[in-house]
């Protein structure tokens, strides 16, 4: 399972206010964390700055980049922060989050996905927005991902996100969303799925408990990357369970490492 | 999600004790405790003493029906025992646990479910035992319910267990399990699933996290019923938790009930 660490994201208040004030040491602690905690890639977003979101964006990379030698999901919805992100990149091959079937998006994104040769975060939506059922969803995810492979990307370069709506807002969103994972892997089986986690329980108490045994449903179907809290030792906890149970862990080494020591449930 | 608590077993050594003193107190305290804890069907079982069994069935399932209302699961490898068991039972409609594809067992169990318009549990394993492929172990299953269907049993009195077995022992256990869950589910819809959830976590630490987790991946591959300690507050709220998320509590409404209050993760 590959963990994204969503931290560092200007969305936060705790960030906004450290990337307004240029605030780099607490940003590298930020990332410190998450790599220790076991984050196999770190996202970074200034897009709550939308007048200066490119130039914070070459800072932002550059300072993580200071503290923390792992790869970056590098998260804009605008190509020129994109842009100046992948520029000063230099910890290995990044990942672009994100790319849709939107043309004009598409037509700005692929490019910095080639030239970069990077990997990319593709979101199942296109110019109609968000379809409501798999059918039609997983339609667009296959054109997504036929458009891409057309232009050149490698199908293991590509993290299709069924997009994770909260079950708080129709119930069965989430049941679409897996099914959406399972048919992408079926007949895609060399693209990756990915998806941010902590939206499926948008609107309901205890969050961190719907997001682990989501986690586990996705696993289950066929998830191969999240965007998530990687200092949530429950949800940590949850991949090394599934990933024992899905057989993904020869003579479930990991987990027996993990939890032999420990006494609670 | 049908429960049934597995505690009235005489393979655990204080209910084999209780059974051999005839100690109605205790295992009416298990029954009732069961039941508050949010069983559906309470699982009664003396297999533990083979000379006696049948008799001890029968004093068993009075004694627990004295104490609770709830239907049982007769539970013997044994016919005469269940017979013994079903003769007594007036807590309504009862599963036998369980029935198999070894011609023997089946030709004797079927008669009873017929005769005590009971569901049966239906483990997917005939005389050459249980097979390793999902190929081979889902032909199993195949056949049994088409059998059981052919003696005139409805598809939705089965509730056929795929027979989960530990993945300490083999990696890929738990996933053919799941697989079998899913095949069912597709080709038989009315037939219903249900498993012995422990099995897959022996002999690893921290069993009741992997129970947890794996009860959840296989309610999301559409597992009906499920045979547990509905004592195990973890994973009554890991059924809660994944009902909500896979569309089956319409508005979330027993899921915020159980958590609004709650500040727990």
């Amino acid at each position: 399972m590959i963990l994204i660490g969503e931290k560092i994201n200007s969305t936060r208040k705790s960030v906004r206010e450290a990337v307004a004030n240029k605030d780099a040491a607490f940003l590298q602690k930020l990332a410190r964390d998450q790599a220790e905690a076991g984050a196999d890639y770190l996202d970074v977003n200034t897009g709550a700055f939308p007048e200066e979101e490119a130039e914070l964006m070459e800072w932002l990379v550059q300072v993580v980049q200071e503290a923390v030698e792992l790869p970056l999901a590098i998260d804009s919805a605008n190509p020129s922060a994109l842009e100046a992100g992948l520029k000063v990149n230099t910890n290995g091959k990044p990942i672009i989050n994100s790319i849709t079937a939107e043309e004009r998006k598409f037509g700005k994104v692929v490019p910095l996905v080639l030239q970069y040769d990077a990997s990319v975060l593709a979101l199942a939506l296109d110019d109609s927005g968000i379809s409501k059922t798999v059918e039609e969803r997983f339609a667009v995810a296959q054109k997504l991902i036929e458009s891409l492979c057309g232009e050149g990307v490698a199908p293991d370069k590509i993290f299709l996100d069924p997009l994770i709506q909260p079950i708080s807002v129709q119930n069965d969103f989430g049941v679409i969303a897996l099914e959406i994972i399972r048919c992408v892997k079926q007949q895609f089986p060399e693209v990756k799925t990915a998806c941010g986690l902590s939206n499926v329980s948008f609107g309901l108490p205890q969050r961190a408990k719907l997001n682990r045994y989501f986690l586990t449903m996705a696993m289950a179907a066929g998830l191969d990357c999240a965007i998530v809290d990687t200092m949530d030792c429950g949800l940590l906890d949850a991949v090394k369970a599934s990933e024992a149970l899905l057989g993904k862990d020869r003579f479930c080494k990991n987990y027996i490492k993990a939890f032999r020591e420990s006494k609670g449930r």
